[in-house]
């Protein structure tokens, strides 16, 4: 490993999420909350030990892949740590492993939280953890859309075809150019949605936290019920649309706002993504009304807000689907394991992996009729390399096999089952909101510490596509 | 599809299962039981039916690999649905589902079973319960190790090697013989079984009826309690040894017989087998040791029990392990998706393709440190081909495809989601007992007639590894 250029990058991330603690700083002065000492505090440490080693580590050679993931991983743990500061040091959430939680769902962009009551926390920062979604979100459309493909890892491998070939073995500052390029659409999509929710009401505070919250696909609100707490349709539509937006791929909305808005469907991925936003609305709509959970339009609007929410791996409730019937429970479920598309803001495994791995399936029942038959799996009229078949399946395997250890372990703890199991469901798709114990009306304070230790990771491997955190702890990398 | 020698051979296994009628009927005139003259009437009926159709029948040209789907899982469906008449004529079983649930439990191996009280059967039709066992597993080894490998399906397509090559697209006289000789080990097994449990204690009918359900990794007692109701040791242990014998490829105890024992430890499954029963049995032992479960006697043995029937997919119980800790659940839920060695009686996932799956997961780990490397999943020294581990990794997606969508049907019966994903699990996976409403000391005797009907499917499915009865639903089949 290159330790002088990792922690170079490293100091650089450390000293910009100091940076942006400005914001909930103003926030914290403009309510006089006793937050803002607290804040400026951990501002200026962040920014110090930031700056520190940005001048400490003098860069030298090329930042290569292995480097990359090293960077990408400890950038994720750092940014974390330091973004706990200010929930600690204010006495908020007087345990650090607490604060480091929620500093983590936030940065992940899970939005599962310890807090009981959200009301309770002041505004600077109430604005500080809906910010760190934010940040994470900027993160992850760099890094799934512009480094993961380079080193090869996943769904999103399907997109190299888009940057300059063959691969180089090192960051070029065509990755900047296309990190620019989509940090751009999604300021845009911030911006609208947020002019959209002060239209409906909401003042700039909460409007810019739920715009936070939607456009990383985060989940985290600044109430208690979530969404559910404006207690207006308009706003429930707006969010809706964007995350819609947020789970999209990304160059998707780029190439609509150059003048090609037929992009979207010509997606196959994004087709799937629509589909199954619809088949699952009407699943949970007519399950909701034949359990007589709610009379016909609030069946319909509750089912589509939380098929949106799930499958965009925001997280937001409307509705305490954790009363639902256990069947309209299930199916919610599955939906933490779609996720949404490939280089957007969404976690899970990715409309794009799901429908490759159905195609896959289906071709080898076709297969056995015709053994001597070649079927390619085809996406947008593109044979799907059997390398990147096998790559996915094995990110499959790997996302089954973390969720069984941890389930596990967690049940170890004391969890019961469902509690266990979807708790670390919504943790390494990036959810929030589980089942039963950590359902949606219900928090993760509970949770015992060393479980929430263990579901921080899960967070960060989920983020990062899992691969990136796990080949860490290869003897390999370390050679 | 070749009606005439499709219907032919049908023919001939119901001809047969009439045939078998005989021995339960002995037991029923030997006892004095009032099911006499329901199990000679069944064994009437079957018989002439059977005959009917071998002699309607004549055979015309060669039986070609299609034709052997419709054969095998026709096949199963005709032995079960004629399998249940001793049940139904009876009057035991008033409810012909109910009969046909235990009939199909019993020759799919899995043991599942709908009677509250097992005592309650009188001898004939406990004899013939646990004689479906021992016939649907005899129909399981010439499936995995004769046809199965013909045909290139899943994880016993490595053992293809043995056959002769280039795979014939008909069935060849080399099956039968094959066929012949692993039923030898299969009697030669079953007949030492036998006289150890009548030298335990056991008279002839109980010493047989254990020996079926523990050869065919079936499960079905004759006990209410299992094998807890016969209250020793003895027993216990020598169930143990032929669980784990009958969970053995079969072709491993063909080679030992012949004077090389070494085949055993030579196999890279066989040592994996092993490994996870002496893993999970640690495991499972410490938990119930921490839980206060059992004191340290009483946990290794049952704990040993219980992970052997369970990786077995017997399903037999010494203890009601839905009373243990939540983690000791999760262990045993664990333990149903990886199930018995490929040419083995049992069922579920096997050995072979979880040990190529966690191989190839670290192939892609390593892959990502050197893209460019090409790195073989390797078993027994020999390389994996890619196709076989795409076909391994299609078939667990089928497998938790069918596991989600029955478990999403189940609780839309209004099943709670423990019981409904565990009785899917163990239905597919052939074991029989799950947790919950179908917990070891509970029954199936109060699942919705349609889930029991869906839960013989997933049996049927699981039994015939998903592929066989799936691609009976495929448009190219019927073409």
């Amino acid at each position: 490993m290159n330790i002088r250029i990792v922690g170079r990058v490293l100091g650089f991330i450390v000293f910009f999420v100091g940076l942006f603690m400005a914001f909930p700083a103003l926030f914290a002065w403009y309510y006089g909350g006793d937050d803002l000492q607290a804040i400026l505090l951990s501002a200026g440490l962040t920014v110090a030990v930031g700056g520190a080693m940005v001048l400490v580590f003098r860069p030298k050679g090329e930042l290569l892949v292995r480097d990359s993931f090293a960077v990408v991983a400890l950038g994720w743990v750092l940014a974390s740590a330091f973004g706990a500061l200010p929930f600690y040091l204010s006495g908020d959430m007087p345990v650090f492993t607490d604060a480091f939680f929620e500093s983590m769902s936030g940065f992940t962009t899970t939005g599962a939280s310890v807090l009981a009551r959200v009301e309770d926390l002041p505004h600077g920062l109430l604005f500080w953890r809906s910010l760190t979604h934010w940040l994470g979100g900027m993160g992850i459309i760099v890094l799934s859309l512009a480094i993961l493909p380079m080193i090869g890892v996943g769904g999103t491998q399907l997109y190299k075809v888009e940057m300059p070939g063959p691969t180089p073995d090192k960051i070029t500052p065509r990755v900047q150019q296309t990190a620019k390029t989509l940090w751009g659409v999604y300021l845009l999509l911030s911006a609208i949605e947020t002019l959209l929710l002060l239209a409906g009401g909401l003042n700039l505070h909460e409007a810019l936290c739920q715009t936070f919250g939607t456009m990383a696909t985060g989940g985290f609100s600044t109430r208690t019920a979530s969404i559910a707490g404006f207690n207006s349709v308009f706003v429930e539509a707006v969010v809706i649309v964007f995350m819609l937006l947020a789970g999209t791929n990304f160059t998707l909305h780029y190439h609509s706002l150059r003048g090609k808005p037929s992009s979207y469907w010509k997606s196959e991925e994004f087709r799937f993504y629509l589909g199954i936003v619809a088949v699952f609305t009407a699943l949970l709509a007519v399950n909701n009304l034949l359990a007589g959970t709610y009379k016909a339009g609030e069946a319909l609007r509750h089912s589509v807000f939380q098929t949106v929410s799930i499958t965009t791996t925001t997280g937001f409730a409307t509705a305490d689907f954790g009363s639902w019937s256990s069947s309209a429970q299930l199916i919610l479920l599955f939906l933490m394991f779609i996720g949404g598309c490939a280089g957007s803001t969404g976690g899970s495994i990715k409309v794009l992996r799901a429908v490759i791995i159905l195609k896959q399936g289906l071709v080898e029942l076709r297969k056995l009729l015709h053994p001597r038959a070649v079927i390619p799996v085809r996406i947008d009229g593109k044979g799907v390399p059997p390398g990147v078949v096998i790559n996915i399946l094995g990110f499959m395997f790997l996302y089954v096999g973390l969720l069984m250890l941890s389930t596990l372990a967690m049940t170890l703890m004391g969890l019961d089952l469902v509690t266990a199991f979807s708790s670390v469901a919504a943790s390494i798709g990036n959810i929030g909101p589980g089942l039963g114990g950590v359902g949606p009306m219900e928090h993760y304070g509970h949770i015992p510490l060393a479980g929430k230790w263990l579901l921080s990771f899960c967070m960060l491997a989920g983020r990062l596509e899992i691969y990136t955190v796990l080949v860490l702890f290869t003897r390999d990398f370390w050679k």
